[in-house]
């Protein structure tokens, strides 16, 4: 198969038709995910960025593939766009700023939009991930504002998570403790030359219980002017050596298989649930499902 | 069944209780949601109020709900948390003001939380409407903070949708222009006494083609107070008219029964799928997926 071969060899145009071959379920995408050579995607490294709109998450990441390419590594961008009415454009703007590295022959990006879609956006993600790393990219980054239920199961993708926040983002810090220590492997303040900056440090400084644990994961950036953006990189290499020894990384693979399986799944039975579904049913919504999975039994086993 | 009776009789613990058995997927639910009182369910009005965190969406709700009351209505309100650990916990803050509606009986209020969840919220909180409805909500109210792709999934549960901008809240009101026009029936400028509320007004005016159509679907307001609050109700109660003359809202029940249905049969089939799903898999997630929808047919068929 050609397209597999040109893949492989990092040609970003087949790249890009491969993940459109997926996006739209095309037939043929099935033996390209089964062709995609599995050691380069082993070794691969897929680190999640998230955080509000408005933190110059976008700025950041540009950064951090401006450093990465100084190592003469090859990167990969799947860029998750919520694309919502209400929160707007802004992230758009952004994006087309990160696009300038599309010139690089070596940065890949995708931008994928979550609006509109019923679900598969998991699948179609963690597969334009695997199709980057087979292409060669030894990073690939996945960038999302962390704002819906979708887009956080989309980080768990990753085999580590950045959470970047900045001063004037963090007002609620308390309130989000919870949910901060459970997604984030680092924390990242951005625009850390502004007021607010040691309020914010000091808040989410607490989060943490050990103090050690907090100086190696809470980082200060000023992305715009490229400070701190090498010591992220560090802490970035540094923890996925960790989760390499330790099978962290082997135990979240493992878990986005699960949550991409599951996915293709639910998006493989949508359209037989859809045809089994009646128009202007009476019946309660939950009786209508029981029904239509006892059906999906009977019909495929024919 | 005591509990359907006493919530049929508008017990609001009783109400709380059969909600919270949907939730849990607890097996009573079944028997619950097929004895709910259909004719009330059809009566009622579902009134969907979304928007970004800061617009003062709850106290617009809070205010229709007041008015409401003074018609003697009886009003139920499903209020979806995304609670997630960006958007923070501004909006919890607000619903506890909204909740102060709770010491009047005739107000029954339900946070649903988006957070950690994997599937099955459009069915809870379809199954919650009608459960108010059936218990003599002649109103149920959902709100949501319009950002992921789930809450605008659950938004399309409404019969009719209100959205709420505020000044500082339009900045790109050109790029979301489909969007705005796809989600909201009615569009409302909150704090409309602040600067940049004709600004906004005009942008969003923009965003309709037929001058009619914007004097009726734009309108302002200051709800903290209570300034074009009875407008806001008088265009909802005439646009319900309407629906129900053109057929709409029979249509939009239509999607929305779909809608939940699929959800339901999804939230069934994935404890199912999840037993298939091989740990340390080392074919592709279409392939695993693929292999497991094929062998879920010959299972239920045994």
């Amino acid at each position: 198969m050609e397209l597999l071969q040109q893949l492989h060899r990092g040609d970003s145009r087949s790249i890009g038709r491969a993940i459109s071959l997926v996006e739209d379920q095309d037939p043929a995408a099935a033996r390209i995910l089964a062709g995609l050579d599995q050691t380069r995607i082993e070794q691969s490294l897929v680190v999640g960025i998230t955080g509000p709109p408005g933190v110059g998450k976008s700025t950041l990441t540009a950064g951090l593939i401006r450093h990465l390419r100084d190592q003469n590594q090859r990167v990969g961008i799947v860029a998750i766009d919520p694309s919502s009415p209400v929160s707007g454009g802004a992230i758009l703007g952004d994006r087309i700023r990160m696009m300038a590295h599309a010139l690089d022959r070596e940065v890949v990006v995708r931008s994928m939009a979550t609006r509109g879609r019923l679900g598969g956006l998991c699948a179609s993600a963690g597969a334009a991930v695997r199709i980057m790393a087979a292409s060669g990219c030894q990073t690939v980054i996945i960038e999302t504002v962390g704002v819906g239920q979708t887009e956080m199961d989309i980080i768990r993708l990753a085999d580590m998570t950045v959470m970047v926040l900045a001063p004037g983002f963090g007002d609620d810090v308390q309130a989000m403790k919870a949910g901060i220590l459970e997604v984030a492997d680092l924390l990242v303040i951005n625009k850390a030359d502004q007021p607010g900056a040691d309020k914010l440090a000091l808040d989410l400084g607490a989060v943490f219980t050990d103090t050690a644990d907090r100086d190696l994961r809470l980082l200060r950036t000023v992305a715009s002017e490229d400070r701190g953006l090498d010591m992220v990189l560090d802490r970035i290499m540094l923890m996925a050596k960790q989760f390499r020894q330790d099978n962290t990384l082997q135990k979240r693979r493992q878990h986005s298989f699960a949550l991409e399986t599951m996915d293709w799944a639910m998006e493989m039975l949508r359209p037989k649930i859809s045809g089994l579904i009646a128009p202007g049913g009476k019946t309660d919504p939950r009786l209508a499902a029981q029904e239509i999975v006892k059906k999906l039994g009977q019909e495929s086993s024919q």
